[in-house]
């Protein structure tokens, strides 16, 4: 890595030998898996903070997306991988591929406040926790407008 | 929950309103993404012990793996959501909602080995990485042969 501060999500190299080993196929459905996954925890924090709080419920799902958010799917953005298919046709936007800075960026934005969720979380606060959700969403929509494509 | 030990990944329940509100075919495609998360990182771990081993990657995957497993994941298998299509058509076999104790079981034994996994990566250790990728492989195993159709 360059840096310290350049984020899992957008370390966009693998180890050789281990990039020769996975099929373009599946690095696209590992990472939409990475992103469905996601979405369910984010829905399930949405409806605690819409609904009845569950504190239990809202921290694993915190977790879980801060570790998914932690684990580097950058890595699954190979080269080859711009178009294709994994579980469903692959929507990432080929500016992934060219407009580094940017993407780092935003990934960067997402893991802090994925982290920072995890955080809150874990502290049992209904309010800081929508709040906190507030911002996560944004760093996703964020992402999702420049990087991934709408059809 | 029943006890501190029914595993997340079985508890076959949800607060009635979030429940409410879960399609089943998302709840179909979240499971479905779980599984394909954890299988990109058990690909990587694989990938760490079987040529050259990379610390941090082998944590962040064995992270990732373990915020799914204590996810409560079981919160998916919603009535209902026996048959259907979510990424693609589910291979939960019926026996996951008759068979509650048989599959209790195999999902803590599963969460087990992933919180070991855990554990163990965070030591750097590639022989007892190594060595518990096999114990924790052998509960996804045993939990498939059990509860997931061949088709």
């Amino acid at each position: 890595m360059k840096s310290r501060l350049l984020p899992a999500l957008v370390a966009l190299t693998l180890a050789g030998t281990a990039a020769a080993q996975v099929k373009p196929e599946d690095a696209i459905k590992w990472r939409q898996s990475g992103y469905g996954f996601m979405a369910w925890n984010m829905a399930r924090i949405k409806m605690n903070v819409e609904g009845q709080f569950n504190k239990d419920e809202v921290i694993k799902a915190a977790n879980a997306i801060q570790a998914i958010a932690n684990s580097g799917m950058g890595a699954l953005y190979l080269p080859g991988t711009d178009k294709g298919t994994g579980w469903e046709k692959t929507r990432a936007k080929p500016e992934i591929w060219t407009e580094k800075e940017k993407l780092t960026k935003a990934g960067g934005a997402f893991n802090k406040e994925a982290n920072e969720m995890a955080k809150v979380a874990a502290t049992g606060d209904a309010a800081a926790v929508k709040e906190q959700f507030g911002k996560l969403s944004a760093t996703c929509k964020g992402c999702h407008d420049d990087f991934k494509a709408k059809d």
